[in-house]
């Protein structure tokens, strides 16, 4: 059976027109997007994949990988106003009535393939699988200009791929949109669906910040020369 | 005027007897303790600094640190069965009765030099400092197996050094230890006092697994290349 996978990367770059959205950066003279799809491609192959796009980049996305001659089979979908539009856009590219579908964030290129065959082959078992790690760190809460401490072992972080069996999925992508809808799980939890943790990998950071990206590049450059 | 770190690295290894602590595995050679001190040394050379070490591992110290020839001064003093303890025989060692006094993780070893002012600065002027972070994930609250959503935004990750004027601290740690006294910013905040967030550096990770530590070998290999 096919399993499907939703790439989103719906950013247009911190400084409007200036700077390029981050999942175009390059991490050793290659985009972060391209190292996102070359990694979930050699872990599974048979992938249907749909890149989800801001539509201003989508024909720099389209001349970029022709450029790079990237000959990793995906669909090009334009995103909307929120993430919930933009997975809902890719959600409706698959035309498969079976399988999981990841929705992974293309800023995410240190997924390990642990972490994919545990999220994907949970998701099979029992409908999803959410990837999390315990926090490192201690934790404080902030609200109304005070702050204080929080119990780190009743939280974790989440990660991508977020996987769904696609029934699933699309029943929670038929609620209207909702400002709680903050990522894909917290969709499908309004559904009254028990979210199903497995464990995620430390690396797989969400490059957000430039010393996000430098710690990307870092790990990028240490596995190559492993 | 003279400030003060007490470096708290107090673990005895993940697997008792058979495991080396983490702050003496080594990153390029030499144990992350080595690369903490080496740090904030280059930081301000001036620092009063006291290193706690767990009981049993005092002397080990004090061989390696001859081996290697270190001349990094500093007090080594030895900890007790909690953080609290630990950190409240590094106080006992400062004689002053001034400057800042900064509790840092021997495991952080990638603290900035931005964060490390910061935090002395900030507390020097308000009596308190903590170098914390927003999330880049998502996170969920975890409890009675039982899952949901929390709000991001309302949340900070908190790293070291937390920097704290030498008689505010003192005061904190005449205070009977409660196990709530999860980090030292804890056990300040039971006087009732304030706690100033400053920004700290998203690669200030605290070495825990040992993905961590192969993150921070990448960032000491590229930081060394560049």
């Amino acid at each position: 059976m096919t399993d499907h996978l939703i790439i989103v990367a719906g950013g247009t770059g911190s400084r409007m027109g200036t700077d390029l959205p981050k999942q175009f950066l390059e991490i050793n003279h290659k985009p972060i997007l391209v190292h996102t799809l070359e990694r979930f491609y050699s872990f599974d192959s048979s992938l249907n994949i749909i890149v989800v796009l801001h539509p201003d980049f989508v024909d720099y996305w389209i001349d970029l990988k022709r450029t790079l001659q990237l000959d990793i089979p995906h669909q090009v979908v334009a995103g909307g106003k929120e993430r919930f539009f933009s997975v809902q856009n890719g959600l409706n590219a698959i035309q498969a009535e079976t399988g999981v579908v990841g929705i992974h964030d293309a800023v995410r290129p240190l997924v390990s393939k642990r972490t994919f065959e545990t999220s994907y082959h949970q998701a099979r078992i029992n409908g999803n699988a959410i990837p999390v790690l315990p926090l490192n760190d201690s934790l404080r809460t902030v609200e109304d200009g005070q702050n204080k401490i929080a119990d780190r072992s009743k939280f974790r972080l989440v990660q991508t791929p977020q996987c769904f069996e696609i029934s699933l999925l699309r029943k929670a992508f038929e609620q209207a949109y909702h400002p709680t809808f903050t990522d894909d799980a917290s969709v499908v939890e309004a559904l009254g669906v028990h979210l199903n943790l497995v464990e995620g990998n430390r690396e797989n950071i969400k490059i957000t910040t430039p010393e996000d990206l430098q710690m990307a590049q870092a790990y990028f450059t240490l596995t190559k020369e492993i």
